[in-house]
């Protein structure tokens, strides 16, 4: 079968022809239709330092996709061949004390397809039958593609209730795009973007956001403060990684709210623990991955229900072939998020 | 000044002029503007065996209302004269463990107006500075006078997170009504409105109902379950008080869901606890006014935030001296919310 | 091997020899070493109208037993032979919508060992792996034995958080007076136990309650009232299923407060639902089963830590072969729990 | 009246008369008996940076105390003259969004006793009614007296429930120490504290700690993952405010687990934010002061109740006069918690 293919400890990416894959017995083999490139495929590509530590060649990359059950093994009785599904790409060891208490998402043992095992952007990939989510006909192909940034967007802001509160994002990537949808749809009275791009702001309004903010032209902590009578946001949701869009997130939310930090900082950041966090009696999760698999069963229902359309945040569908123009079109700042279309 | 009151122990209610009430050192005197009927007004009117044990005549009626500050007492410090306000009708003691905690709501010395003390069906209301809520140019005077029922179904639907969820409202009263419109503002993906009444289902469908069903022509634990792929609604919330539609909120509930029981029932009811609320892991929650104050600040938020509108719920507007016909349109049916204009 | 078996639809139990069952290869045989008689077996061995229409013979009693792994199938990762293991006798589809977010122990496919197929009452038993607890060296034998009615305690007390509050149990069987000493060991501050048997209250006070109430003596509301100040219990644990016991229940719980119903009626109960749930504010829960696998871990957690002794409540321990014997004490109220051992 | 008085901008401080403060009508007055020093008072004292910042001389000094009502404003109706009460000594607002949603610990209007006005070091202190806590007779004089840095204790603790979890603290401070007592009382099964002083530890393990970690000898990340089969604490009490005490705070947590910062860094903190919140997935929670008044509630629950004995922290009692001796017997870290008697 045709795929995306790391092929040894270098820069570079190749589509070539690779055995497909055996199917245990609990997995199902799934045909590939849609797959999003991802940030992380990204830093693969590049070999950077990250991925020399991680990344074991040759690899099939790609890990947010969804297709169509074509085979199953033995044991698998929650799908049939022929169902249309996405699926959750980390796979847990399901019996540890963190899987065993609804906390799989942060799993010691996790291995993520296109990271640590062969992924989607391929022909065929084999899925524990576990991961799977079934796709209600309501849910276009490409759509179900990108469940896994969707789900991280959905994991963000619904940690805790939205409806009636002020919402800030500060960095509108795909993920922070996505969230400021979630939020509109889950009922935030107030949603603000904060991003340099101007395109993206524009994005962002298009996904709902009431106040497109620009950092470089206007301090961040001040928007949202004029908007809130003072108090600062309710919920931020911080998707930038940046050191200085992580600190305008703590000092934009009100006392005693709610941070949620999912972008990643390259290295330590330093923090006024005391002002910022402590003598505001705040609230900061770490969000990583989805919530196994209540995440998963949200976003479908927001998703069938029509609550929130992720069409203006998937800027660029492609061929698998071309999958190295959707790569420049993200470096470039061009695309939001690009969709592959496997042949 | 002009007031509606309750004269002596009988049936009927007069408007009359009785003496504006004295101004407590830490109230506020209002300029009532707006007020709406509730269903415990008419209960008072027809001077029912509840009415007999609880009301002491003379009294003047009406706890929802909205109106303007025109007086404050010394101690008053958070309000202006001039202040567009409405009020928590309840007035609690403040100082007992369930105020402390906050669980005013259900304080044991809850005194109610227009029940146990005078009421708001007046040109003038004096209330304690605490009990009031700011009402931003946003919001139109006659939404803000129903601030209570409405306060009532906020308290129900947000008792915990509905975003993503099937929500089933049995009972479309004014309150069941405003219960739709909370739910699908508040992200519901699915909202079913079980109703007999024709013109209610209407209203229902207004407020932004998925599906409509009438108890008379279709079993609605069956149109629940077939809505829901057999699992029954996530939250259900009780606004009848009939045994039936306790009954059926209970059995059209998912496993492990929540059912808000707001409708009061006049009696007992009999309830299968065994197979429809231990066997099925439920949350049952008793509903009961508002929470003090997060409701009401919630409810702020989405009004003036335009995401919910009301207006199908308001459908008769009165001058306050003709009071009885709003009495007569609720009787019949062919009201849902009146509000009285006060002169 | 030897096992207590339902041999056809009629009263009575028998001790006989029964082919060992077949080991799936997602599952692991256990040599059962002690096991705990549950109120069901009861039922079961009477052929009472509950079982006639659930059992069918011939059956395998037993869902409350330890054991030591001795044999696992070959996709088995998470225990070892030789392991000492308890394990969740509910065995839930695992892919439904409330197995995949927490609520697999209202999975709505369960199917229960001892009751819908063979049981523990054998020398062995084949569990999935996915149902097991591992048992640390500092638990004994017999209390792992009864780690699903202790579960039950401890899912019903854990429901939410009962440190520094006052806990009401009403009816002291097995679970009951498990209960008063998971919540004495979760830092409650006053336990109160209801219940009519002296000798169950005698065990009640060894296991941690400060408060004994004998419902046929005293009132139990009053006495909860006098105990609290006059609010009421926090918290109330429902175990007796009886329709006074339920209607005290929520009469002696707090405004807001939070009842949990395990219990279970026979009938349906008349429940004043305005005066003892709404306009109280009530939190009723109905407990089924045990958390999958939060409740589990806590278990374990407190046994392994020293928190809580139960041996007070197991007043019995007797061979499998005189298992009627076992059956006569609990009916005659003489035994509260009976361990059996099994050769 | 005798007061210890912070007498200019300069450091010292000393006993001298000042006038007894006046009475507003919703205050009482309040005859005080014993008050604890808190690390606090010292900054005042040596007339720090932070001091120079916020603290108008003349100021009476003091925020931890008790004492006996012995007058009371006309509006207080629910103290009475001769109540023995502590006191919550911030001062908030009341009417701002954050004091009406339960979050007054962090209202922006917040004065505190002994910082922003005059405080509890003097024969009579003057406080709002509604910050009063009575105190029931099993509590001794000097237990009520240290209720301020004991909330502090009990909010950091019972923030989420520790009931059977492991909970690791990190500075043994008084607030540490008591922090070791009431995980300890609220149920947890094991209780790790870390801090370099042997009598601070000595303390610790009479309070209750099971595991006693000196970080100049051992690494406590490692200790506590040694203690926990790898995992790390539920949940991690970080009491140090130190640099590294905060960074090992996170790292020792499990993933999904909880970590509450109290101790106050002087300066910003590098933290590792993707490795040590974002990808473990951590709850972070910053505290500051108690809530009010769901932990004074909590608090007077577990004394009166006996379920907590803070005894072995109040390691120094000294009259008034002598405060210097206990300024000293702090510094010197002879002292854990000092508490003065009020002649």
């Amino acid at each position: 079968m045709r795929a995306i293919v790391k092929p040894g400890p270098e820069p570079g990416l190749e589509v070539r022809d690779v055995p497909s894959p055996d199917l245990p017995q609990d997995a199902v083999r799934i045909r590939v239709r849609r797959a999003g490139i991802c940030g992380t495929d990204l830093h693969i590509y590049h070999w950077d330092r990250w991925s020399q530590g991680r990344i074991h060649p040759p690899l099939v990359l790609g890990h947010e996709f969804m297709g169509e059950v074509v085979e199953r093994g033995p044991l698998v009785g929650n799908v049939e061949v022929g169902d249309r599904v996405s699926a959750e790409g980390h796979i847990v060891c399901g019996h540890c004390e963190l899987c065993r208490t609804g906390n799989g998402h942060v799993c010691r043992e996790t291995s993520i397809i296109g990271v640590d095992r062969d992924g989607a952007f391929a022909e065929e990939v084999v899925m524990p039958a576990t991961n799977l989510i079934p796709i209600p006909d309501a849910i276009a192909d490409e759509h179900a593609a990108v469940f896994d940034p969707l789900g991280n967007a959905f994991h963000t802001v619904l940690h805790d209730d939205v409806a009636g509160k002020t919402v800030a994002v500060v960095g509108c990537g795909p993920i922070g795009l996505f969230a400021v949808g979630v939020a509109r749809a889950a009922g935030a009275a107030r949603v603000i973007a904060v991003e340099p791009a101007a395109d993206r702001l524009e994005i962002a309004e298009r996904m709902g956001a009431d106040d497109l903010v620009d950092p470089g032209a206007d301090d961040p902590v001040e928007a949202v403060r004029e908007a809130t009578g003072g108090y600062g946001a309710d919920v931020v949701c911080e998707m930038s990684g940046s050191p200085a869009g992580i600190r305008s997130a703590l000092r934009m939310c009100r006392n005693a709210g709610s941070v949620r930090l999912l972008g990643l900082p390259k290295d330590a950041v330093e923090v006024d623990l005391a002002g910022d966090v402590i003598f505001k009696g705040l609230h900061v999760y770490g969000v990583v991955g989805r919530r196994m698999y209540r995440t998963w069963i949200q976003m479908r229902n927001f998703l069938a229900a029509g609550l929130l359309d992720i069409d203006p945040v998937l800027t660029h569908r492609l061929p698998m072939e071309r999958f190295e123009e959707g790569i420049r079109a993200m470096e470039s700042g061009e695309a939001a998020k690009v969709v592959l279309e496997i042949p």
